[in-house]
């Protein structure tokens, strides 16, 4: 991806460098088989998003490197461990371009390396030794379940409110982001209204990288994600762009039939699934969608506090681009 | 079952009663379908054993109630998340005499309930504000999935030795029970010598228990057990006492290829099945393990600190007694 070369990848490529070695080393196991599945999985590695928010948001205040790159190395690994469990929970079978552990191991053993990979994120999180950094961890998981079990539960309706979708994806996904900034100005003994500002930064953040994410879903082929494409609508589940879409249509139209049949699971035939794909994409509703993932970004941007240093308000404004810019 | 009746929880029976209303508490969900679900299985309960021996680890000490009774809703809370992940795994339908989680939800859902409890109880740790008592949490659960682990990759070997089936129950049970001491110890504020003791005295209790719940796995009928009868044997998993049955079989016997083929879960006659748990039931193997079993309970009653006050001792040498016997 084209992402790791812009500058905040430049500029903190020492402390993210020591982050994932603090990651590789807590995710190992015992067991060889189940050491070199998790390493994959571990060094696969996604964009490191979160630990970095996580040392920016410390960066304007006191940078304590060998305590936020415990926390952020804990950051990512609960990020992995979620993972780990939702591909479990909708037996994916791909995740980031390769084969996810579901498809190679029993489903017991991959809820135990998930399990495991939760146990060292914790480990991490107390290895901070502050009892603030760990209860935001621990309330940060709390929302993680949450949003997914919502996801579950909630998220197999074609008509839900706007609502209904932003609390789902707080607790999925914009959560751990707010976790991770809150944790990283906790540390850097930020005043405590920043703290409190950097959280919503990192709500808001979030939001909009979930958004997107939704958008890319809908929008890209499988060769640009690394997934199936509409992976999340061929499971049921609606996202932003879908509601949008649906909202349009008519209660007796066929396409809302047909949709409902995707989303219930009646509807198999793949012309007929891409065929409403392409209905969605040509419908407008991505672009809608997009218009919404601005408006958190701009919302996060005018979060920041005022405090914060110049470059460090450029790095993060920066994170904030790439939240949204991540076609390529 | 009896065991309600002892002294031990008469005594500590306050403290139990707040345990549990702090433990409902937690597991409280926003989904009217997985709450009244998850309140059955948190209801259920078990012995409460746990923080039973939380709580009289502290007793001898500095005994802060209202802390003590958020660690101990801590630790029931992950006993109480293992469980749930654990039946997942192996798929079990029955605990407790009733229906699991798995017979009734999707095994998606079940991970999600698992993760969500496993979050409160992280929460509730986190409320002691003490970081020594988060980083044993965590190590705990993190000793716990290396116990599962294990025993789901090693525990279907016939041929065992005493070690790994060791090393196998102290994580998936005596780390919990160690931790539970510690943490009490910690909170009581023990001299370190003591919290050390303690912590040693949770090991052996935990492995006489464990032992001892192995061994009524193969001895017990599936009525009193409050689920089927040998129910590791039926998923393949050898634990002590067919261990003791197997080394004595001579390695070209028939018996021996039978328990093998069960092992490997190639033997499905039932007729067959309950002829190999009656020959294990009266080959010796079970009096053996009990010997074994006995042996951690009188090393665990050696461990035990002089310092902790008379009455106190004689509760956690209830404790034991009540690891050992659990027939009725």
């Amino acid at each position: 991806m084209k992402l790791q070369t812009t500058d905040v990848f430049d500029v903190m490529r020492d402390d993210l460098e020591r982050i994932d070695e603090r990651v590789s080393a807590a995710a190992r196991v015992d067991f060889p088989l189940v050491s070199t599945l998790v390493d994959e999985i571990v060094s696969a590695g996604g964009k490191r998003l979160r630990p970095l928010l996580l040392l920016l948001a410390a960066r304007g205040y006191v940078y304590d490197r060998a305590t936020l790159i415990t926390a952020a190395a804990g950051v990512e690994l609960l990020h992995t461990a979620s993972l780990v469990h939702d591909d479990s929970i909708d037996r994916a079978a791909i995740r980031r371009g390769k084969p996810t552990l579901n498809a190679r191991l029993s489903s017991g053993a991959v809820i135990l390396i998930g399990d495991f990979l939760f146990a060292q994120s914790a480990m991490l999180a107390a290895a901070t030794e502050s009892t603030r950094v760990v209860t935001i961890f621990a309330s940060t998981l709390g929302d993680i379940c949450d949003g997914q079990l919502r996801e579950m539960l909630d998220g197999h309706r074609v008509d839900q409110t706007r609502d209904e979708y932003e609390r789902r994806i707080y607790g999925k996904t914009a959560a751990l982001f707010a976790g991770a900034a809150e944790m990283g100005a906790v540390l850097g003994r930020a005043p405590s209204s920043d703290i409190e500002q950097l959280r919503l930064f990192g709500i808001d953040l979030g939001m909009a990288f979930q958004i997107v994410d939704d958008i890319l879903d809908v929008s890209q082929g499988s060769q640009v994600l690394g997934k199936p494409a509409a992976n999340d609508l061929r499971q049921g589940i609606v996202t932003l762009p879908t509601m949008l879409y649906a909202r349009e249509l008519p209660a007796d139209s066929d396409e809302r039939r047909l949709l409902v049949e995707l989303v219930d699971g009646d509807l198999t035939d793949d012309l007929a699934i891409n065929e409403l794909i392409g209905a969605i994409r040509s419908s407008g509703a991505i672009e809608e969608a997009e218009v919404i993932a601005a408006e958190f970004a701009e919302r996060a941007r005018r979060r920041l506090p005022p405090l914060a240093d110049a470059p460090t308000r450029a790095l993060l404004e920066e994170l904030v681009e790439l939240s949204l810019v991540r076609r390529s």
